[in-house]
């Protein structure tokens, strides 16, 4: 029996400000990264999307950013281990009083952006995320891309980790994302795409953008909500795991 | 046996700015309002002013104010009472989590500047922070200025609430402060400033600006740590209170 | 032979976020009042948005708001007026560089939202935002929302001052806007708004919601562009103007 | 005849926190470099900082930063050339308001933090700075650090470049600074900077921190006024420019 976890970053909305199709992808995954006002987010937006969460019995993870809302948390600063560690800590801790709020327990931290980037292969910063998590609470699971080094830190800091692995993301040959910006990143095909989960999750393989074959080991598969499109790719992807046996679940049922 | 907790506002500095003199205030008091982020402070004051609490064993409040740096927290923005209650649920949550990850258990929460002013008689407002306090955390104190609804609010929403005194600030009849404007609205004799303190706290009264004799029950007395002159006052009202047979100490101990 | 301004507000994107539609009604309109980047706005917004109303050859005014990103700066702030007059020479200073940069000349200001509505009563407000347009250029236009003591002030400032009428919304006795939260607050049948702006514009007159008949002078109407309904309207009113012989341009040509 | 441009960054404060001694090191300088908003410095900062200015015949430059108030603009941020570029033209249009609003003339720009160290070898974020600058106002002077590729790119595109030294920095074999945390980046002895200064702008001449003699061609000498020291510090600099025959100007002069 096979099972994985479905997550998608939400409430990223702000203020007046909009983004992502937040109602909607959340009758689809199990789990949800949410932003916690630095890269995006503000208090309203988080008490609505944990409300969101609890009625959808959708389990509620921190969603970390660099403090750069004008560049969604997807340019990289030069913040010191220290810091990376504080703003995590206040991120978790201000997310964590909405969740307990609503009577849940927070479920995991997923770094954003260019911080998450960063915990690919930044073994400083990542030790300093996963200080942060365990300082706040020790029971909170670490989501780090397959491959990337905050896997190893969280786990030799005692934290359960999850490997996270992407739907539509093509792999380099050390398993680290293909940059966005390289001919071959995305994987458009959307049969194609959801063929690369199936065997992802049930087979723990993978090919590369080379061509070569992986190992790739995920626990929680990344979906995007936003426009129709996106959600009409999920409910499909959710058809799939049916139809091929994968129980979808998150790390709190 | 006469008692009182000593408290001052904290960890206001932010960035490479600094504003206040916590190193050497905090030697003298016995509750800190640390500030959350909002008008003041940032992850790595918070961690830094935490820490140096529980090294003195200083209890940690949290020091909510507006989303507003630039004017310290000190200009009025018409909030709903919901975006309040969110904005004083994140601060409060973000705090937490320094103060946890010390050790320590949260002591209270003293909304600051115009967010402090408005809870003189703003009922929505005071509703407002002490559901935010509840929902997050049921067994926080609120600390609200002696006369002030917020005191009234947070008994009806069944928390402890713990009326603050103003060492330096002349009162109203109806219990509020002089505004910082109104002529003779700090006291500046030192020895009378303490007499009055002295007064409040072991019979339970005051005189107000007017010359009438005023009730007042003060379970705190907020003193500030900023200069030179400041910290040597601070230092007389200690002598005067162990003279005067009044203990000080905060409500954890 | 009649002539209005058409203006809408721009620009208020901001870094990933996007709201409204800018790129259709700039179609349509003679000015944009485009934000400054302190209730909305951003350095890459303002120059896209700049460089779009060049292509089209609409005039720019710049749209100051609170220091509120987060409410838009929709939520009144107690602002000293020294405060709004820096905070609004900022904003005007700003956005100018963008627009000298493509070879245009600043044509007005219009004060956004919160402070909009503090210039319809606070003379203090007015005054200072007055003077701030006059020490950066006082060739600047204020834009007032009819019956606005802002008009005065610019008058009485020596500055060109223009009164901005808006096509949906129902005006109050002494000419202010009937609040939004007020029922019959927005003029909903578009044939009605329409013949109402066609009313106001040649005879100078409109009818309160009061059923009052009052005299109103309007130099510029402002639209609104977000969603394909409103595109729609927009659509209809330049086309009634042209049926009733009522020409659209800006105080620049 | 020998003449140098004395500068300081000043106007570094924000709201209710003070930063430097701006009011006595202005006495010393003929240049300011003024913070726009963004790493520090706010409206109400801004309008007092250059009404100073005037006041003491100073000149102004515009001082950007990276939009990182926390960071003081000395974290190094991922952005594009095109978001250097808006970005530093925003602050140049900002702080160009209130100085033509005193009736002066912006004299210069200089950037800050990291930013500024991002123009000793950045071509592209140094292109972006320069085409900003000649956007708003191509008869704005740059200052750059002396060996920093920003001097080229200006010049490139048609501007006055000026080159800045420091009293108190040790350099490396490509006239670039020793970072601060090296052993022997900062000259503490004071007898020791001011003879360096000396001969860097009489003979264009300075010993690198190996031990090399290096050419350097010095406009303008950055000082610093923050405590006591530092302007006593800039004093004797002083002094010893006019025993030297060294006259102290700006270029507006």
């Amino acid at each position: 029996m096979f099972r994985i976890d479905l997550n998608s970053d939400m409430g990223e909305s702000f203020g007046a400000y909009t983004i992502g199709g937040d109602e909607e992808v959340i009758k689809f995954v199990t789990s949800a990264n949410v932003a916690c006002g630095f890269h995006a987010g503000d208090p309203m937006v988080m008490d609505r999307t944990v409300k969101m969460a609890r009625e959808r019995g959708v389990a509620v993870g921190a969603h970390p950013g660099y403090p750069d809302l004008q560049g969604f948390g997807r340019r990289k600063m030069a913040l010191t281990p220290l810091e990376i560690k504080n703003d995590v800590k206040y991120q978790i801790g201000a997310l964590k009083a909405f969740v307990e709020a609503e009577g849940m327990r927070l479920q995991h931290v997923a770094p954003h952006g260019a911080l998450g980037n960063l915990c690919q292969y930044d073994r400083d910063a990542s030790r300093a995320i996963c200080e942060a998590v365990r300082e706040v609470d020790d029971s909170l699971i670490v989501y780090y891309c397959a491959g990337a080094v905050l896997g190893e830190e969280a786990a030799s800091a005692g934290l359960d980790a999850k490997a996270e692995i992407f739907v539509d993301r093509a792999y380099q040959d050390d398993l680290s994302l293909v940059p966005r910006k390289t001919p071959g990143a995305m994987i458009t095909d959307e049969d194609v795409a959801i063929a690369r989960c199936v065997r992802m999750v049930k087979e723990g393989r993978v090919t590369a953008l080379s061509g070569r074959e992986l190992e790739i080991k995920g626990d929680t598969l990344c979906v995007h909500g936003d426009g129709p499109k996106a959600l009409d790719f999920v409910r499909k992807i959710r058809k799939a795991f049916e139809r091929e046996g994968i129980a979808v679940c998150n790390f709190q049922c």
